[in-house]
């Protein structure tokens, strides 16, 4: 009997609302990061150099800005493209994607603390722990999706190996990440060089 | 020629568009929770271990985060799971919703008074009150839909059956959380362990 | 020449992303007006009483979001109603609704003036205004859609008429209200409760 | 074998997520600018007229905020014009929309320069060159879908040549505002006025 109510349970969830509601908190945060910016008050009596040296002390957050905006879109990405492949949703998957959303949702929060307090390996960790759960939880999502026949029909075993391999590039590049920061703290910005070289790498295996 | 005029106000409501209001309400609500978690400022010239004692105070932050972003979620699901079996919508239907939205949107302000004073018996009762209008408008509003043939066609009786049951698992847990609480204050994280585990007993009944 | 290259110019516009946006725009606006809500600090080593004291006086504040919420989610469904008969959109649709929503954002604004203001009049002709002009694009929303024949094609006259007829509540209400704020300020909260009772009066008509 | 790879990564892209997210951005963009209009407090003991001018002191805000709603409006309509063409996605097209949005999102932050110190010429290029880099991608995005066969398969060469021109007004207009700003601090919000002439002049050319 129970597996007939479970058949209740399982069967409501398409991918639509799903990916609105990952859609919709993408947006969010997105936006929120640019209204950070603020535009400092009580400048009009200044100089036009004296303004300019003012506005130019915002441009460490206008870094922040566009890196966290620039991460954001990259998982939005990855998003999308394994719920192009993935047809049902079950609660399981909901779930498993409800973590990775606050993982997701996290990532201003240390990509600020990175950006602020680059000098402690704390910051360090921390940061590229976040990176490797949003991994995690995309290799946990596409495992779940191809063991319980979520998948369309068409997808076959070269597309499932694709998949495979490149979601592994994320969580492996921040666990290497986390053990170098323990002995030069500084390489914090340097990762961010390395995740296009790997993608484009692990387009070519 | 009342019943007539009353067919354009009730023929319009698909609920797609309830749908994704839905989802951005949950959207903004989830993404706005993890907003509120600062990195404090001023920290550079702590050492290490000063630096993770104050990062170590965000923890009850963090806490509050975590669960109030998985009670959003699990709400979610189960309105998703109602609107998969629910296929037209009207006035008054749109009406209901925008009740249980706006408990729904109380959601962190209650989550907030329960952690920040959970001594208090009277956030408790508040907390609890939140939850069991929550359920209460999930139980109105399949009501109502099964009531006025706004289900598909092809739901059965067993599925009407499933959701009568499970629909009551919130309001009376709240119900009962709200009379322990007068004698035991400090019972208000318990609460969330309950919770899976009934969903769970109500899926085998 | 020139009609020909306005056809690029009108072709191009459908109904869903119009109201996606307005759906995400509502949304927002919905969500924002309960995160003002906030949970007093320092409270814990009140008694009991105190507590309850102090967590009463957030009860205007709630009313503020409750009024709002509701009044949101009316124009919501108006809007909602008249994009079910709405089939096409273009370029000067897109522009009315823009400005439409721009006084829509405003209400929160409005109302938070009327409920800390209601002795000044001021306040209650600032607040009919917003309300007029919400309703005032309603009413050239609808005439513009029918005139240029962006309606489904199966829209009769009777809805034709219905909308005409129901539209001019709102408008003509607020410029009541606002005639009436010059002599008895406090009319203010009346308002709301004569619209649903209008409403009525409108589907029997 | 790269070729073959590729076409995993460019096969899963439909254009409706995209445009669901830049649907969202707007909504978000847009709503926040009102709830910057704070009703002031401690105002209750004032008499009408000294309130009034309380009032009259948001003006200016009110202005920003109908202005940036508008330009981002326009934005809107523009994205949601070339995405009516365009028919499928690929993983360069996301980026090249996702760099757009980071300039759309600073607009709040630019027109808020803008109106604080108009005296400025810094402010006048930093706004230019925010207006500038919009049209700029709208170019790009332009140019990339129809090098890549992204467009829908009808869309003739007339339809083309439009977007070809139109979408030069926007950046052609703000590099010569950009080189005015340095003779003429004051041109800032006449610029304004010439964009909708300049859209009617590129209908009828």
């Amino acid at each position: 009997m129970n597996s007939e109510k479970s058949d209740y349970v399982n069967l409501w969830l398409t991918t639509s609302r799903l990916e609105t509601l990952v859609d919709g908190i993408f947006a969010i945060a997105m936006t929120l990061l640019v209204l950070n910016l603020a535009v400092p008050a009580g400048l009009s009596y200044l100089s036009e150099a004296a303004f300019q040296l003012q506005l130019a002390e915002l441009i460490p957050d206008l870094y922040i800005y566009a890196l966290s905006f620039w991460l954001l879109s990259a998982f939005w990405r990855i998003n999308h493209q394994q719920f192009y492949f993935i047809e049902r949703s079950n609660p399981t998957m909901v779930r498993i994607n409800m973590i990775w959303l606050m993982f997701v949702a996290l990532m201003p929060f240390s990509t600020n603390l990175m950006v602020n307090y680059s000098d402690f390996y704390t910051s360090n960790i921390i940061f590229q722990l976040n990176l490797f759960f949003i991994g995690f939880f995309y290799i946990i999502n596409w495992h779940y999706a191809s063991r319980t026949n979520l998948l369309h029909k068409e997808v076959d075993k070269k597309t499932l190996r694709y998949f495979r391999r490149t979601n592994l590039v994320l969580p492996i590049l921040s666990l290497i990440a986390m053990v170098l920061s323990f002995f030069i703290y500084s390489w914090s910005s340097l990762i961010y060089l390395i995740i296009p070289v790997l993608k484009k790498i692990s387009n070519h295996l």
